[in-house]
């Protein structure tokens, strides 16, 4: 039975994440779900170390939130370690639930349990609704629903789903001061081929840079010369050497693209390291601005044929 | 007296940050520190708004966090709303000091509160020298050391200036399970003339570039072309515009420079928007490689010479 690793506890938003990949049946049949105390240790359970063989076949794990940004802790498992890449990734709306025990309801609710992220992001909502509700900060959102269930508070702010594994009642969803607030995950595998290109793909990579000026805009400019445009990049300090710094770039398309394959080349040869975090359909649907000449100089067949007019050059064969 | 707000409660290391200026001269003599709810409310207190007038002179907030990453909520704020400049930064380590109420040692402890992310930081330590207490959370380090003084648990994971606030003991000081950890905090105020270029300074922009490959990549050139380095760069959707993005980017050197100067007037002519974030003095001490011909075309009298033959030209003198 495959098993699929989610970071924990029971009941966290990379559950749910979970779940939405099982039922979109991206995950294979009659996987099993476990959590993971750490993103960390997910990701260690796919890859496995010097030390210990792996014991999961696939991880799910936060990488990006629309408010707080990055997963820092996601991008650092990523980038060190044995390598994993992502073959999906879905996207959750952050909404939350107020759960408490069945029978009670809102009216009676005076001490409101969460983690501080999510009391955060429902300030507005727990004054409104619950105002003179005390507001106890809990490790986890999923924690916050194990002391409802045990009596200790009255109400919980978590996830839909942790109504479920503490058997407690939604009294209010989709809760969210921030609208269209969302969160990406990753699913992660050992090193695979890729899926399929489906003409609507993100392709994820860290590099390390040579430290001059002008070498990040000298790789950007590799990609850019073949249509390739960026959606997200961000720079880590590697704490190897001083200056040094690890880019977090993801590209839209796919490396089964010629254009994609020939500008990951290009970035090989001119970075200190290249590594290749996967190719996969994105769950996003931003729409994307072609140029009107875009594509003219970068399809997979102008790259076959440029190559096949090369070899001829080379042969002396009749051009 | 100049009122200066950081990010409270009293006891954050936001205040450390904010005495660590005060005791280098950094702030106007006899500020009068005073915390801010929220990182939104302690920059709007410098810039107001539109409907407030501001109520603080200077802010200190925290930026980066070598561990975490980006602090997200002060790079929106910057971005966004009546605009401040940094004057000044400033870094700290993360090392936090257990506290407890005097008298009290270390083998009596049974419980221990902290913000999340502090246990995080710490979770090896307490393994080690508090096997046996309960780890509690906290909203804030400072409010984990306010329960101590209120008797509701034995100790607290803070800061050290907690400590006086709260009139605790510190039974173990300098913990932290990553040693290197640290925070950059910036000093805000409203839009003033930088300080005096020092010859290792940082400037901070934030910039929204047109939604097409490779104006990232131009626009980086043309940083590289005036042998401008970058330290950090980060990008955030804008939420205004499907697809498009910001960037903030810190570059090394000060607007007061010529190539600096020439260099963001290229980029004011290639970006949507650009709004400067300040030129100030770095706190860090990471070495920047020089190459051989750096400085050579980007000098100040290479600049003036140059401008110089040009408006010679134009007015036909003899050059």
């Amino acid at each position: 039975m495959p098993r699929v690793v989610y970071l924990g506890p029971e009941g966290t938003f990379s559950e749910q994440a979970a779940r939405a990949l099982g039922r979109a049946e991206v995950l294979p049949g009659g996987s099993a779900l476990a959590p993971s105390a750490t993103i960390d240790e997910a990701v260690r359970a796919v890859s496995g170390t010097s030390d210990a063989e792996p014991t999961a076949e696939l991880a799910v794990v936060p990488v990006e939130n629309s408010v707080e940004g990055s997963v820092v802790a996601t991008l650092d498992a990523l980038s060190s370690g044995a390598p994993t890449v992502a073959v999906a990734e879905t996207v959750l709306p952050v909404r939350f639930s107020v759960l408490t025990r069945p029978g009670t309801t809102l009216d009676r609710v005076r001490t409101v349990a969460t983690h501080p992220h999510a009391a955060a992001q429902v300030r507005n909502w727990l004054a409104e609704n619950v105002p003179r509700a005390a507001v106890l900060p809990s490790t986890s959102t999923a924690a916050a629903a194990r002391s409802v269930r045990d009596g200790e508070v009255d109400a919980s702010v978590s996830t839909p789903v942790a109504a479920e594994h503490y058997g407690l009642a939604a009294v209010a969803e989709d809760v969210a001061d921030v609208r269209h607030a969302e969160t990406r995950f990753l699913l992660l595998s050992r090193p695979v081929a890729p899926p399929p290109p489906t003409g609507w793909d993100r392709t994820s990579i860290a590099v390390v840079l040579p430290n001059h000026p002008g070498s990040l805009a000298g790789a950007l400019h590799e990609l850019a010369l073949r249509d390739i445009s960026l959606s997200r990049i961000e720079s880590r300090p590697t704490r190897n050497r001083l200056g040094e710094y690890r880019f977090f770039l993801d590209l839209d398309g796919h490396v089964g693209e010629s254009r994609m394959a020939d500008g990951l080349a290009a970035l090989r040869r001119r970075c200190v390291t290249v590594r290749f975090l996967g190719s996969f359909a994105k769950a996003d649907a931003i729409p994307r601005v072609h140029g009107p000449d875009e594509g003219r100089h970068t399809s997979d067949e102008v790259f076959a044929e440029a190559s096949a007019w090369v070899r001829a050059v080379r042969e002396g064969r009749e051009v």
